[in-house]
């Protein structure tokens, strides 16, 4: 159960309206890595969760926190749009070009389809999408999407921050960005844990058995291109991080296998053969003809 | 510029034909975390990158190998397709129930649309799409995205792994298999020797001043649930990951500050407002008129 | 702010799992008229309103409920999925065609990529979509919106509600059904409320001025199909809702006006004009090479 | 059958180009609640209808309006784009702001995908998506959906026409100005229609018996917020619209239940579970090693 | 302007009900080359049309056709959903495999959205999508758009032709196969008269001047494959088809050029660059926090 | 198998940033008939080919090539972002304007989720989706798919080329006009030899029986609009370019078939119907209810 009270987290208010920045708001409220998204996710991580105790604990508690993030932004947004330009003519557009600029950077459905106000899109008005929340019941992969989309999240934070020298909107995007340190830590405190305590392991899933997995190819680096530096890194020699194996740097790919010869379904799917298959086609369908009408 | 040569990393044949099993492939060609997201992701990452030499050299070492699993994966469906059903009566689906079963567990576009052959698409037919490819320029935040796709993506064959027995389908999904394994070490290890060779570091962006952030709420675990066990956790007390600070516990959050009073845009955005104010919009509707015409 | 209580409104346990149905009730969590829908469209209502008061603490006291239902339907999902079946084997398919028909209904991707979890998805897999949320600060209309969303959000309970007999399940659907009777009479009589106090009245934006929209077409039902009773209705004569008008019935459309002659734009778009501007615009372009190289 | 004739229900030619403003245009003529989808969602309703009569021919009469509608607007939006600037250089943009700031606030896909011509999109250019058309075979709620389309279509016109000053697109918009007041007051009239005879009634849909509800929660407003004002309004006290009920105030949720344990699927799916069952798996993990190699 | 007239081009309606055909024929109605898209691609060209005359009245007079066809496939889906199984309880599908195994290839969301309806969405319940129409204003590329989507569209009625033997239904498709003949037949008569008056030509568009292109590239077939057999084809020697040109065939690409080095962005887009550069970016940012704060 | 090689086939690069003209080219890259596109849709044709030799060869020569070139774009992108605005005040927005039209030209997302770089979208931000690819199985009918994609496409790179004068841009697009150039010839010759090969005809499919569509319909243009010059083009009389007909001109259409009565689905589905059937609905549910529970 969710719970709600009218009071906000952090102080959410601009010095000034500010139409254009109200738009770029909407990354940071309705993007792939915006608010919603982590507040979803660390929803259905914990419903989907298999284990009681400190994990859930930990996403129910993170993840109330973030739908209020999301109120938060609105709230910021719709003030950022208090005094968006409406009744702008034609002549004002094209003689008063600061004006005309500003409409430019607009969001024109914060406008016409919100009349002033925030919406559940991204700054370039794209719907936000059920598609970015993971939430896939393996812990260790799922606390290492939570840190990336902490990072992916803090850096959409710190680039508008430089958009903008309101103090207002800086006053909260300082605390958001605080948050995001916060929660990278705490993820990755947290799928640490899960190592340490044997819960999970690498590679994810670990308890797939590795007898299952081609062990010859675990560990090498297959060089697909000509970059001569890609041997340099420690991802091409000594030991891997999951404790199982040693790198190993392969300069070019082995000769592959030759590709199986080409599919010939049912003819009755009309698809370009060879051209004796193309008579057994014609003869089939004739048949077909007579057989199925 | 990429260069194609007619042969398979490994061998993708299925010992036999099985289209129930080639609409569950396509999670792993064209799902949120298959094969397409990390060609293109790396691909993304790679042209966006602002530093030459090893780590470009990864992206475009690997992404190369990635165009080549898509591949793999195609003609792996297009062969299990082989025998789709096709021609299938009415009266066959209503009294043969396996072949109804089959049909019901298929994907209708592979047959309809492609006429028996792979699709960029996941299991559920959602095309594939742009939003999930990563790739911010920065290379810590991108590195943790990309182990977390190395992850999710391998669970997402570990589990289709178990809904087959055909070996020719399990061959190529062993050898997928290993690959993800690489590939989940090689960017845990490539984040670790960016945070080295102090490229980069956590938090994420590492160069945002730490000051210009609410460094007051910056490691602090504040739980806006009633799980009482998030508290045991390493991100609840201790130094925290970045060295940085230490952790903190806050059992439950400040009282919050005032929410700012509802805005109140242009009249012309036809908003409801307080009873006051509709007589002002009244009037000011009524100027309007008499203005604008 | 929000926050979370380890506990759900009403019980959310099936008798037993029923993987097929756990598809079923993704609509009622993530489809158009879904959990997921009103909860962020009040939420979203709430934070673009532009009046204090009940309106408001209406939409914030009911939005945190449905964030509260949401969690309720993804902890019986889950549940649902606890047996779902996923070491099926090709035989297994193709000779038992109960197990093979059970596979056939169930959704892919709850077992590849949530591991038999709920996801923010509808009931074919499409994400979930901001695009379902209306929120357009103007009260009347958005809680006409409400009306029909709880409308359909019912009709959507009640259909699948005769797809199962699990007395759990049907426990939880029985107490969804009553919130849905509740909310579409809240949102109605709120509707009404809001036209008594004179805070919005029909039409829709009511403090438009009617001057300046085309009186005489105001309330024509204008007749464009060849259906001889949609003039028995009291849509087609008598007084009008709004109470400004009268119905009136208009059998067949008057004539149009011509349409305008094609455009023309700039000839560098390229696109297919009349012969002689064929001429002109070969020489328009001759001459751009020559200004513009 | 549809036909068509090559005349305009009324007259849309704007007395000069503004390109900026064809964009906006693309909200009415492509959004959420733009014309295609009143087009559509009427046809659906009708086709999906299983009743004849005044109804269905209201749907039929008014669904081939609303695609001379879309026609009306695809012609505005192409006149209007007609001078849209297209060689601009890279000088231009940067040494006269306002033909930059034209640049800016144009739809970048009018010019380079149309050659200056209009597209089934919104103004932020998502295309239009069949996921707005609501058609459930339910005539009362889908009449109140038609009610709350047109009230949102009349604001997001209502909205731009005090975004220009053009007479001849204010000729226009005045007309669908008052078409949408019409539609308003006539999807009210014919859902109070369908009340009147019986056909229908609340709650939707209204032959669910009701006694399968948890009636004790079927008027109960529970606020779960703590605005203290929602009690106030005529949704928490007094008789309930449907008739069948009383509205009470619940000023905060009873205690709820404590939700069940987790799940714990088969192993498989590899997800996270508790130690114990950490054993468990692996050993599970082993043995099937074993039965399905 | 559109009229309706309540009649069907053709009959449409099956022997018998049929759930499982219901949802393939959604593809033919809403998928990407289905009647919603030729519908609306038809009338989209119409109105971006440049010049009036044949050609327009060409798109009209087969636009409105198209609509119609959306029509007779919305009824016919209706009717093959009518005796769509509803009450399904799940002993049925555990114990009657027949049952489950037609739930399991329906669409749900006809029966729970729709209440057994046809909806604008393909064959896995895609949203038909404005991205699907294709308008340029160049009628030769727009023609071309054409004949595929009408070669698309009559082989996505062939392959369902024979997944049903009910005669209703076979003899609506036996109507639509023929329309697309005529309508394939037609586009490439109407581009070939395109050329012939000279209206437009090959390479599209014919008005680029071609001095603007890299001639030396224009006719050049370069292998990036290993296939041996692309110099086979004509696209590989003799005259090209817009009568301007000879091909020729490069086996494999020449060496390219080096690629540019990387970019350096403002250092507040916290990408990460080379050690110096990340000194660099220190100072900077060191500085950016004095000069910006 | 792909193998990278760190050159590209032609230069890209731009004589000076321009973030504004950075939007413009994510068309070319990420548009629907962007680079993307052609580089996945010659891979998945042939991945799904039935046939090896010349035709499938060309698909990969091809295909590989294209994804080198969305390599030039993103490349390019880049450097045109090198010196993309960031740390705009808001008093810059208001004072400069030409700062702040470029503010209003550039791509929101480019900035904040890129970092200065390029992206799977288009122009509007809309990401790439692989609804955008045709690969059918049938050649005839996907070469045409892929003639119109490089028509589209080079319409959509010469619209561009006029937007700016950038001699490093124009040269990148006066190579791909070329190739453009080059890939429409091809598929047009491609698709003829299929004809004279007689490997495929016309109409697609042409191995569909004749006989079992509606000859009658099969080459009438029926005029559905008022247009009286459709019937002067050479689709309205003369052989038909299949070759097995004549085209003939109905000025306009017979009358249709009365449609078929609406449906009366399972009263559970709670559609509304007839009144007695309401009465009768009432009592089914009624029964229902003592059966079901």
């Amino acid at each position: 159960m969710f719970f709600h009270r009218q009071e906000l987290q952090h102080r959410a208010q601009p010095d000034k309206p500010d139409a254009v920045y109200a738009r770029k708001l909407q990354e940071v409220l309705g993007g792939q890595y915006g608010e919603i998204t982590v507040a979803m996710q660390y929803g259905f991580q914990a419903w989907n969760a298999h284990i009681p105790g400190k994990y859930r604990d930990l996403l129910y508690g993170i993840g109330a926190e973030e739908f209020g993030h999301i109120e938060m932004l609105a709230t910021m947004i719709a003030q950022l749009l208090e005094k968006a330009p409406l009744g702008v003519s034609d002549d004002a557009v094209q003689n008063d070009p600061t004006v005309a600029a500003i409409v430019g950077g607009t969001d024109v459905q914060q406008a016409i389809v919100a009349g002033a106000g925030a919406r559940p899109v991204d700054s370039n008005g794209n719907p936000w999408s059920g598609a970015y929340v993971t939430a896939s019941g393996n812990l260790l992969a799922d606390f290492t999407a939570n840190a990336n989309a902490e990072m992916q999240g803090r850096l959409q934070v710190a680039r508008p921050y430089h958009m903008t020298d309101d103090a207002g909107v800086r006053d909260l995007l300082s605390f958001l960005l605080a948050r995001d340190t916060m929660h990278q830590n705490q993820w990755i405190a947290a799928a640490a844990e899960l190592r340490e305590e044997g819960a999970e392991d690498l590679p994810v899933p670990s308890n797939f058995p590795l007898g299952k997995e081609d062990r010859d190819v675990a560990y090498q680096y297959i060089n697909f291109s000509d970059g001569q530096q890609a041997g340099d890194g420690r991802w091409a020699s000594g030991p891997t991080p999951d404790g199982k194996g040693e790198f190993s740097y392969v300069p070019e790919p082995e000769p592959g296998v030759p590709a199986p010869p080409p599919t010939h379904p049912d003819s009755r799917f009309y698809g370009t053969t060879e051209l004796p298959n193309i008579v057994e086609k014609a003869a089939g369908a004739a048949q077909d003809a007579l057989d199925i009408e």
